[in-house]
C-alpha cells in the first residue's frame, strides 16, 4: 500500500506532507523521508501502510489501555448515537453523562464525588486550575491564584495548563504565559544532589509556598508518577507530606492522573496506589481506552460546595464535554476493565515487565530503570559511575538519530524522550504480559547494546 | 421514565444532582427543581425523560447541524474503530486524519491548506493564538504577543482563549488572565452611538493596534457573525478593511468559525459568505455534526511555512487530536452536507426563517432582529423607541424567570441570553425548513406577547 492512491490522484504520503500538521512534530524531518502512517490496530499491535507490524509499547500515547480493535466498545458508541447522538451538559443533562459521573464517583478515593467532563486531559487540567482560582475567590481569598508544579512535568498545552507545565522549551515560544506558574524540584531521586535527604523534596513545596506567600497560592498540581523526565515515582511518604502542606496553607491538591488513572499503575487512580486523597483529580486518555476523546475533572464535595449554592456557578465549559457517545464508550471501557480483571492483571504482571527492564542494566548505556505499574522508563547515560548524561548534540545524534529509528525498524513503538535527561519510555497496553515483554526485550537489548558501542566510538 | 431507577437504586435525577457538574450552570437552581434530562434525539427534535418533545432550536449548542439520530454517520465511526480505533498525530499519521485534512483544505478559501486538529473549539482557538505567538517569534518579532478581539465575543474558556473572550463575568473569576487580550467594539450596529459612522468599527481596530504598538500585536480574532450579544453581522466592507489593517501591521487575521463554518451561514466557511481570506480559521462543532468531539485550526501556507523547515516545530499538541473515529465521522458528515445539498438548503430557506422572526416585530418587547443564515437573534427591549434595555434584575426576572421557562414549557429549546443585552438566539438544525419555522413562531409569539404584558405591569 506504499503508494495508496486517493481520489485526487495523490498518495496519502503526499497529502500528509501537504495538509496534515502533526503535533509536536518537526515537519521538516519528512521533507525527504516518509511520514509513518499507521493504518490498522489489533490487540497490542499496530500496522503501518507497508504492512509492517509494531508492538505498541506506548499504548498510542499512554491511552490505548485495552489495546486496539475493541469493536464491541466502539459499537456501544454507535448504538448510543441511535438513541441520542449528542446533547450538551450546558444547563442540560443526559443519561450517559449522569451514569458515567456516578460510576466514576464510586471509584474515586475520599469524597471526590463531583465530575466535570471535558474532551481531553489538557481541558481537564485547565478546568482544575480555573476551578482552584474561582474557589478561592468565592471563599474569600481572591489573591490565591498561583499554582505550584514540578520541573520537567507535562500538564498539557492550553495556556493555563502550560503555566503548570515545567518543560522550558514548551513554554518559551508562547511567553508571556498565564501568571502564577511556580516550579519546584521533581522526585528524580536518581539525580538527587549529594547529601540532600529525600524528605527535602516535599519540604521544597512548603518552602516555595512560604516564599510566594501562602495567601497567593491556589493549588499544587502533581502526577502520581511524573511522566516527563522518565516516570519519577514518589518517595515513601511524599504525597502524605504534600497533603499536610496543602492543608496547612489552604492550598488545593490536584492529582493530575491523565496518564496514571484507569489501571496504568494497577489501580483505578494513582492516588489509590500511593494512598492519598487529593482535592481534585484530572483524568482523560484511558477513561475511554482512547476509543473516543474524553476527559474529566473530579472534585471533592468540599471544593464543589461553594458552587452548588444560590446563584453561584463555575463560569466554565466545553461544548462537547460529557458527549453521549464518548460517555457510552467510557462506560463500556470501565465494564471491560472490571469484567476482564485488567487492573488485577497489571498488578500481577508489572514485576515481570520491571524485571525484564532491570535485566538490561548490564548494558553500559543503561543508567537507571524506574517507574510503577505498566509505566516504566530506562534512563540512558554516558557513564554509569558518574551518571554523566549526554549533551544536546549527543542526545540529538543518539536518541533522535539512532535509538528512535532503530527501535522502530525492529518493530517497537516506544518513546525516546529528551525533555529531561534522555530516557526510553514504555507504557504498553494493559492487556500485554510476559510474552510481549520478552518480545520487547528482544528489541531493546540489541539496540541499546549498539547504542553503547556507538557512544564509546564517538 | 420520570423516576428511572438505576442499578444503585437511585434515580437519574438524584445521580445528576449528586455527581454531574453541569457546564455554565447554576447548580443551585436544581436544589428544588428537576434537572432537564434529554434522553433521545431524532431529526430536529429531542425528548426529555418524561417523553416530552422539543424542537432543538439551538442545534444542541450550535453544532448538531444535521439534526439528531444519524445512525449511518455514527456507524462510520464504529466501522473505523474496527480498522484503527486510535492513533495519535504526534509524530505519526493515519489515513482518516490525512484524508480529512486534505478534504478540509479543498474547501477553505485562499491558501489555507494546513490543518492542525483538536478535539473542540476552545482547543482550536488556543492553538491559533499560540501559533500566532510562535510564528512571530520565529519570524523575528518576538514582542508580537497581544490579540485584538471584540467586546462580548465568546472565543472559549481555556486561559489563552479566555484572554480573547470579551465577556467580563467569564473573565473576572480567573484573573490574572494570560497577558495580551485587547478588546474593541463589536459590530452591534443596532446600538451604534449616534453620529458614529459604521466605518468607525473597523477603524477602531487600527487605532487600537497603533495604541498598543504594532510591534506588540500578534493577531486579530473575530467570528464572521459574532454569537454572544446576539448574532452581530459585519457591516459591508468590514472584513475587507480588517484584512487591510492586518496586512498593514503584519498582524495575523484569525476567523473564529467554531459556529459559523459547515453551513451555519449557508457556506462552508463564514469567510466565504463575507468574501475575505483570513490567515487562520478555527473550527469545531458542525465539523462532525457533533457526533464526535473534534475541532481544527487551519492555517495558510504563508503562516505554516516557518514551521515546515529544518528543526523547527509548533511546540503544541493534544493527544486525541485528529482521532480516527472522529475523523471518519467528520468525513461522513461532510459527505452528507454535500450529498444532501445542505448548504444549498440553508441558502434557499434562510429568508423564510428571517421573515418569520421579522413578523414578530409588532410585539412591543421585540427591539431588533438580526443574523445570517440559520443563525439569528431577537433582541428584547423595554422601550422600542428609546431602545432602552433591561437592568440586571429585570433581565433576571424576565429572561431567566419567565422567557426561558415558558419557551421550554412550550417545547422550544433556544437560548435566552443575557451575556450582552438580552436576546433570544435561534440556531436550528440545517435540515429544518418552513414547517419547523412556523412551529417556532407558534411558540415565540405567545411567549413574547406575554413577556411584553409582564413588562408593562412591572
Amino acid at each position: 500500500m506504499a503508494t495508496t492512491e486517493t481520489a485526487a490522484g495523490t498518495t496519502l504520503q503526499e497529502q500528509a506532507k501537504r495538509h496534515l500538521w502533526m503535533h509536536f512534530t518537526r515537519m521538516g524531518d519528512y521533507a525527504g523521508a516518509e511520514v509513518p502512517i499507521i493504518v490498522r490496530g489489533e490487540g497490542c499491535y499496530v500496522w503501518d501502510e507497508h504492512g509492517k507490524r509494531f508492538f505498541d509499547g506506548l499504548s498510542a500515547l499512554f491511552c490505548s489501555n485495552l489495546g486496539h480493535g475493541r469493536a464491541d466498545i466502539a459499537q456501544a458508541g454507535a448504538d448510543q448515537a441511535k438513541e441520542l447522538d449528542f446533547y450538551s451538559t450546558w444547563s442540560y443533562a443526559h443519561p450517559r453523562a449522569i451514569e458515567l459521573a456516578t460510576r466514576i464517583a464510586s471509584l474515586t478515593p475520599g469524597d471526590l464525588n463531583r465530575v466535570f467532563f471535558t474532551s481531553g486531559g489538557g481541558e481537564a487540567v485547565e478546568s482544575a486550575l480555573k476551578l482552584a482560582r474561582q474557589y478561592h475567590k468565592l471563599t474569600g481569598n481572591p489573591n490565591k491564584t498561583k499554582v505550584i508544579a514540578r520541573e520537567v512535568a507535562y500538564h498539557g498545552t492550553p495556556m493555563g495548563a502550560l503555566s503548570a507545565t515545567g518543560i522550558t522549551p514548551f513554554r518559551v515560544p508562547f511567553e508571556p504565559l498565564t501568571p502564577g506558574g511556580c516550579h519546584v524540584p521533581n522526585t528524580n531521586v536518581y539525580r538527587l544532589p549529594e547529601g540532600m535527604p529525600v524528605s527535602a523534596l516535599a519540604e521544597a513545596v512548603r518552602e516555595r509556598i512560604l516564599f510566594e506567600g501562602p495567601e497567593t497560592v491556589s493549588a499544587v498540581i502533581m502526577e502520581p508518577v511524573q511522566n516527563a523526565g522518565g516516570t519519577f515515582t514518589p518517595p515513601d511518604g511524599y504525597f502524605q507530606r504534600i497533603r499536610e502542606i496543602c492543608d496547612e496553607f489552604d492550598v488545593l491538591m490536584i492529582s493530575d492522573e491523565v496518564i496514571c488513572s484507569w489501571g496504568r499503575l494497577g489501580h483505578w487512580f494513582g492516588a489509590e496506589r500511593y494512598d492519598y486523597v487529593p482535592d481534585i483529580i484530572t483524568t482523560a486518555k484511558g477513561i475511554t481506552g482512547a476509543i473516543a476523546p474524553m476527559g474529566a475533572m473530579i472534585a471533592s464535595d468540599r471544593v464543589a460546595a461553594p458552587f452548588m449554592e444560590g446563584h453561584e456557578m463555575f463560569l466554565h465549559g466545553f461544548t462537547f464535554a460529557g458527549h453521549p457517545v464518548a460517555a457510552a464508550i467510557a462506560l463500556a471501557t470501565l465494564d471491560a476493565y472490571e469484567d476482564e480483571r485488567v487492573l488485577e492483571h497489571v498488578r500481577a504482571n508489572e514485576h515481570v515487565m520491571r524485571e525484564m527492564l532491570e535485566s538490561l542494566r548490564d548494558i553500559p548505556i543503561v543508567g537507571d530503570v524506574r517507574g510503577a505499574g505498566y509505566f516504566q522508563s530506562i534512563e540512558l547515560v554516558k557513564d554509569r559511575e558518574t551518571k554523566e548524561s549526554f549533551d544536546d548534540d549527543e542526545a540529538e545524534t543518539l536518541l533522535r538519530g539512532f535509538v528512535s529509528g532503530a527501535l522502530y525498524e525492529r518493530g517497537l513503538i516506544c518513546r525516546a524522550d529528551d525533555r529531561g535527561d534522555p530516557v526510553i519510555q514504555l507504557s504498553p497496553p494493559l492487556i500485554s504480559g510476559p510474552a510481549e515483554f520478552e518480545e520487547v526485550e528482544g528489541v531493546l537489548r540489541p539496540v541499546l547494546e549498539e547504542a553503547s558501542r556507538r557512544m564509546r566510538l564517538s
